[in-house]
């Protein structure tokens, strides 16, 4: 039996954090360092942005995980170290102080950084920091790890789940940041997961390269693809459960297990979108290929117009149609069904691609609530996909039209 | 010698046009139905968009069109017709009113709609007006049919040519109506261009096929591509020329004149986009194809970040890397240059795919203007490209949060 449990990213047995002010970002209150190590070398996997602009931390990271193994993380928020002629040796460096703080190999440590793209990254700050960091970590910490990788996140976005394991309890348990330049392929900019189970490095990056496909790749705040989008997990073992090396029951709920982390992280990051006040899910049924589904799902999740709509509680379906159309997918227009959803019910707005009388006050009310479905039958197949995003709003404007100031 | 003329879609000898309110739309100051007219038989072409989800006009066009020829354009605005069951059947009514008033074939009237997606299209209004309609069509009225498609528009957008073919004076003019669902392939919403040189409507077709690429399809507001896309081109002979029916020095003069039309009418689109203060033009050189170089800058001006970032003169071009690096053209992130420019000068911020120092206040003067140019400069090849678009505003969000009501 799977159950959500406390601990965030420390809920594994294990993993200690921690997140501190240490002067990267001006503002005193913000945390902008944070540090998660295990206490024994863990195996660890990740998959990263496809943005061809990547941030510096992501060529050290795929240096440090090519043995399949990590023991630590160490993450600065305020500056992305992307686009510095000097960024790559700046992110190893990071690794050396953890090395010179805790003994952990530098090869082991996995380096991120998310805030400003182009200015350079300050590494005194951080050096100064390490003292306080270090002293700080404790396996009760998630909390203040997940404050210090934020950027104009406005809420913090942690979880954990335990689950057995032939009758063993494993642990799994993740936090994210999210916020802006969020789009699929990878959605995250960084997730951190953190679980005590026993598995092989190849094992952990199969099943991390396959969960984004249906988390953190079908999430958008703004079609923009990050360039240091990071997703991140460190696996100890300290669970006690028999070695996972190949696919079979076990596996099946480690990846389910991971996918239930994933999937929370990915509607938080949707839900907490720059300047959001809604969280959108778009559930596409009856494609006639997963592609054509999980490409549906996207488009309209990513529609400018469609999101202003939602915005306004507007059920302006047209919209969503209209970016089925362009969406580049193999449908036939002429089937489709679409209907809007929330906690106060459900409206069918279009039936076979043209509109349907429906009341508008009812349809008001619906998409007055924080959390909508946008509900899209294709009636064409037997494949379905989800796909997460966020309103567009005047607070994102203001938030991006003087993010640097 | 081109040169710009007076008299915009009415310019070309032969050509009359209209616009009125009939009341599609509920503001009486608001006109939404447009007539133009050509004395006699013209040939025509017209390119559509590329949405699976298609307005009913461009199926009846396509068939009133697959001869060539077309004398006419009745065009509403308020009701896009799309997503009507009787869609087509009406948009054939729209031409028999035509045939009706005027006596001309209705399988030579070109019929255009544009505004809300899904909602039907109310005939009663257009056939009461059609008498008014006719009765005010003039040589001189090009401003009031160019007012008679606008929806969220605020301006008109009208332009005229004259230019020699042989020695004969020719005329070629356009009104066009955008503001938002602006996206590549077609980006227009709707551009009716009308000429009184005599070409072949085979070369007319290439002509307007050929033009689009670098015009219409290089602009992008929102970044969703409309239903009702069309790019129309009447060409009556009346200025009396040699008739066209072959490349040539004649059909590229024709074409010259065409796209000085076209990219005016495609930059008063952008800058006027929902909500837009300002006009961004992307000028990309150095790409090792034409593709990569157009790729580039329509990723540029697509950017919600980048257009956040123009709002609020904010000169963050680590925004404008990161949409090269995800436009999936394959560049060398390390060659490339960046600079932005406008009356007040030009600065450059980014050589060899890093930040270079530069005067943030400097930055701000030009950033504040109403016309920014995005020079970007990839140093890998012979190959340029320009894209249009605007920045994103709260406007844009206010528009479209309630677009319906």
């Amino acid at each position: 039996m799977m159950k959500t449990i406390e601990g965030g990213i420390c809920a594994a047995k294990g993993f200690k954090a921690n997140g501190i002010h240490c002067g990267i970002r001006k503002n005193k209150s913000k945390r902008d360092l944070s540090l998660i190590v295990s206490d024994v070398k863990a195996t660890a996997a990740a998959v990263y942005t496809t943005n061809l602009v990547k941030g510096a931390p992501i060529f050290v990271n795929q240096k440090h995980l090519a043995d399949g193994h990590a023991q630590a993380i160490i993450c600065n928020s305020g500056i992305a170290n992307t686009c510095n002629a000097d960024g790559i040796e700046k992110a190893e460096a990071m690794g050396q102080l953890v090395e010179d703080a805790l003994g952990i190999n530098k090869d082991d440590v996995i380096v991120g950084s998310t805030g400003v793209i182009g200015m350079p990254l300050n590494l005194t700050p951080i050096a100064n920091g390490m003292a306080e960091l270090v002293a700080g970590l404790d396996y009760d910490n998630s909390g203040l790890a997940a404050e210090g990788i934020m950027t104009t996140d406005t809420k913090k976005k942690e979880i954990a789940v335990s689950f057995d394991i032939d009758g063993v309890e494993c642990r799994i348990g993740g936090i994210a940041k999210g916020s802006g330049m969020i789009h699929p392929n990878m959605a995250t900019m960084l997730v951190f997961v953190t679980s005590d189970v026993a598995i092989t490095s190849e094992m952990l990056q199969k099943a991390v390269s396959e969960d984004v496909k249906t988390s953190f790749n079908m999430i958008s705040v703004d079609g923009d693809t990050s360039t240091n989008d990071t997703f991140a997990v460190l696996a100890n073992g300290m669970a006690g459960n028999k070695l996972i090396d190949s696919e079979g029951e076990a596996y099946d709920k480690f990846c389910e297990a991971l996918h239930k982390v994933s999937v929370y992280l990915s509607r938080k990051i949707a839900g907490d979108g720059e300047g959001a006040t809604k969280l959108l899910e778009c559930k596409v049924t009856g494609g006639k290929t997963d592609e054509i589904a999980k490409k549906v799902a996207k488009s309209v999740i990513c529609s400018s117009l469609t999101k202003a709509a939602m915005f306004g509680a507007d059920a302006n379906w047209g919209r969503v149609l209209c970016a089925i159309g362009y969406s580049g997918a193999d449908v036939d227009i002429n089937k489709i069904d679409v209907s809007f959803k929330s906690v106060k019910g459900t409206i069918a707005v279009c039936h076979n691609g043209a509109g349907v009388d429906f009341s508008e006050e009812k349809a008001k009310e619906i998409l007055l609530e924080k959390e909508i479905e946008i509900l899209v039958d294709l009636n064409d197949g037997g494949f379905d996909a989800t796909a997460w995003g966020c309103d567009l709003t005047y607070e994102y404007v203001k938030i991006n039209g003087d993010y640097r100031t």
